[in-house]
């Protein structure tokens, strides 16, 4: 049965980027909270942590290993930063966060499971949990501490990714075979499958696709800074989740095509840098 | 009673933001020393160290972790920076300041009260002490430490900072009331309190008003940035102290509204890179 | 006997740079790995990572040692970086990858002799081995150890580093001798001879040669820059290899060129950022 | 007497900033060390190291404390650094800069004081020796170690520094009190004196002055910005070193001057990024 697919373009965006209320503070937008960043991928958790800024989360926190830090705040002196292994800090944060960013750069190490498992076992059903790299392969391992989380998790798996975690070849990765492998997942769950031609997919919902991006998008980070993105969005855009998420992704891909106009690959750098000027363009 | 309230405007800070005169050096504008920046916030008291540089202060110094030195002269080798925890150092910087900030990302560890109590026993009649983030809810364990702080304190707390800090619940804090409760501060104290329209108030002056500024500044690191730029007006402006703290309030929204017109959010890095630009386009 | 020598020019570099494949992603564009950057020499590996991310290649890895991965990251979070005493992971870095650059900042230390044995005995024939700086020194007392690599060799050494590595003084290495002395490395090795109009040499084909480029070039860290710039090249143009190095030398040349039109001088971090630009200006 | 005082212009500046022969290498441009950068000054010598860098030096080496590595390559990558402690790397480089500036962020500790007089005893006369910040205070103990450093050292006082080194107040420091003090230090020293209109001075020279600059300069930095570009301007332009003094005390002012057409003070980090830009615009 071929579904229909909704091409997810500017008319959606517009209506998720609105003005913002004019008595609104920083805690209207978003407490996010990214871990990963963990030897030796940690210039990942500081994309991530940029591009979530950037889209003007109202308050982003890093966890990460003390040794990256420092490079975090020379470029980020907007984002808090602590020890990924300081689990008293690690709770306290899990407690007071909205949006939960796990994976860019965790890696699989034993650090990496435990503080996986610590977030699991933490999660509140009012927190969105993004699932993003390395943790989308410990989820593999993992499903049944998830059982419990509908409505809340959001999962960005490149190909190979949904690969390990779908048990979906490359190949058969289209969007019916994609909704059905959903069903593993908890009720509710988002999935931005990750490809040429990226698809937001929700059950019950009508399939999503952007259309726009390309390959200049091709290069190391750039599923580091969508998933800051995805945060920054969801934790500041509340009306609709599968909305936010789906102007995140298109806005991801509409910068860096913007950007490939003038250069042959787009680095999240670059793209980071854009977030505001793009979503300003987008306000009437 | 309502009393009359006088907004600040661009007459106001064209009278303190002038034109350098020839003979001067760096030492006639203001030795800073900013205070803070403990972890897991080191990024605060870099992003106020940027604005204080950026605002023209003639010779900043930051206290702050060791750990955070790195960060801070990767971006601002302007600054000069020493380890917070040690002694002798803290002392000689306190004696040759002329205006101290003390305050972002200072935290409320055992460390950051010894600082604050320190700071407070060390500071001379002649100098200007900015308090500001977690030192204003310290002091509001201290406020009997400050008793003889006449014309010297200037505070600069959200309505979450001052509702702990007066008493007053945030719906509660108009001009009038906010007025009251600024009685048992010490006499000439200026208060910042920071909220759409923020409002400057001393006891025995026209209450004052910025009526610019917006939603896009709701952003981690915003109040830093500004408590950061008071230091540096208060430091090289000195004929009328709330003048020159009215005019980095009122600049800090300029240039954030300035920036609005073509940023979704505006980020406390860009704000302090046009500073500079902003000053030279008030000089006649 | 005097050969007929090829300039190298725009209508070959745009056979090399051509539209990205639409379905491609990220490891169609290489797998790099950066060899270098031991104290005091930590900079050297940045500049060459920093034009190889420009340059476009799809994820890039640097060994470099652990004080200097801080640095790494606070500029260029789009690459990994590991401690290059941890022999597991640089063997597991060095099974991975398809380009490996060796050299930028190595030194002559007892640590980087060791690495540079090992990694000449890691190397497999279907990987490409870029020998830069020190290790071209490092190389000549090892030549032995390089015999069966055939057709994976590219060597980018300055006048001075050619002459103890050649035998052949800086005033005789014309095309013709530069030939010959090619004769006592591997077949189909590739030589960048650095130079007012660099050489590019390779036994069996048409010698060639930049006319761009000039003295606003001689600076420290362009030779680092240009050893990134081929590695990301050769990472993503595989339909002719020697094509592939000639592009990457006169791309650099030519963004010095063009950098020079409004700089006394043009230094390594100006010419990275500038790569994508050039790049997408090649495209038609 | 009243001396003639030739001021400092565009002409001058065109004579010294030429065109660079083809034929050139980075070995032509001057191997300049510069040694500072102390805690808690580490900022100082990356102000001056970039300023230096962006000048055109050919090769720049830092010497400076281990913990100030990391902040130094963070931005500028193209300097070499090492552990100012090392004592042989200290002298290996003493051995083969062409320039060598001590002073910026030097300090006045034990250290510091070690450092000064081992750079002094290691000094041969074919350098040049800039001597700035701390260390003129340092100097002020140690003129008898200079007494054979005829033609190679150039001092850059600011007033109160001059007054200390040479006794003469600060209002007393006209051009002619000035030429008489240099008297007590080797012949053909240069003296840098800084000041609203900075005189620029040898004996048995005219007396030069600039008379552009302003006090958009007064801020904390200018003066290692300043020491790194003369380092720079010395290290490559041979013909006169007394031009070629005069044209980066110049280029100072003059990029400064421009800067402050949009910005009311200007940064040391702009001044730098402007300084090949500066030089371009100077050449025919």
């Amino acid at each position: 049965m071929v579904k229909e697919i909704q091409t997810v373009d500017v008319n959606l965006i517009r209506k998720v980027i609105l003005p913002r209320s004019l008595h609104s503070h920083k805690g209207n937008y978003g407490r996010v909270l990214l871990i990963g960043g963990c030897y030796p991928y940690g210039g990942a958790i500081l994309m991530a942590a940029r591009s979530c800024v950037y889209s003007g989360a109202g308050l982003v926190t890093v966890a990460t290993e003390r040794d990256n830090i420092t490079a975090l705040h020379a470029q980020l002196p907007e984002a808090m930063a602590f020890d990924i292994e300081e689990c008293p800090l690690l709770e306290a944060q899990l407690a007071g966060a909205e949006v939960i960013v796990i994976g860019p750069g965790l890696g699989e190490s034993d650090l990496a499971r435990e503080v996986f498992t610590s977030v699991l076992s933490a999660v509140r059903s009012s927190q969105v949990l993004i699932i993003d790299g390395s943790a989308l392969t410990l989820l593999a391992e993992k499903l049944d501490l998830v059982n419990s989380f509908a409505g809340q998790m959001i999962l960005t798996p490149h190909q190979k990714e949904w690969e390990r975690l779908s048990g979906l070849a490359v190949e058969d990765q289209l969007v019916e075979a994609n909704l059905q492998a959903l069903k593993q997942f908890p009720q509710g769950s988002i999935l931005i499958a990750k490809r040429y031609q990226t698809q937001i997919l929700q059950l019950g919902q009508t399939p999503r696709q952007i259309t726009i991006g390309g390959p200049y998008q091709a290069t190391g980070g750039m599923g580091d800074t969508l998933a800051g993105m995805i945060a920054g969005f969801v934790g500041q855009f509340k009306n609709d989740r599968l909305d936010a998420v789906s102007a995140a992704v298109y806005a991801h891909s509409a910068i860096a095509r913007e950007l490939s106009q003038t250069n042959y690959v787009t680095l999240p750098s670059q793209i980071a840098e854009q977030i505001p000027v793009f979503m300003r363009s987008i306000l009437p």
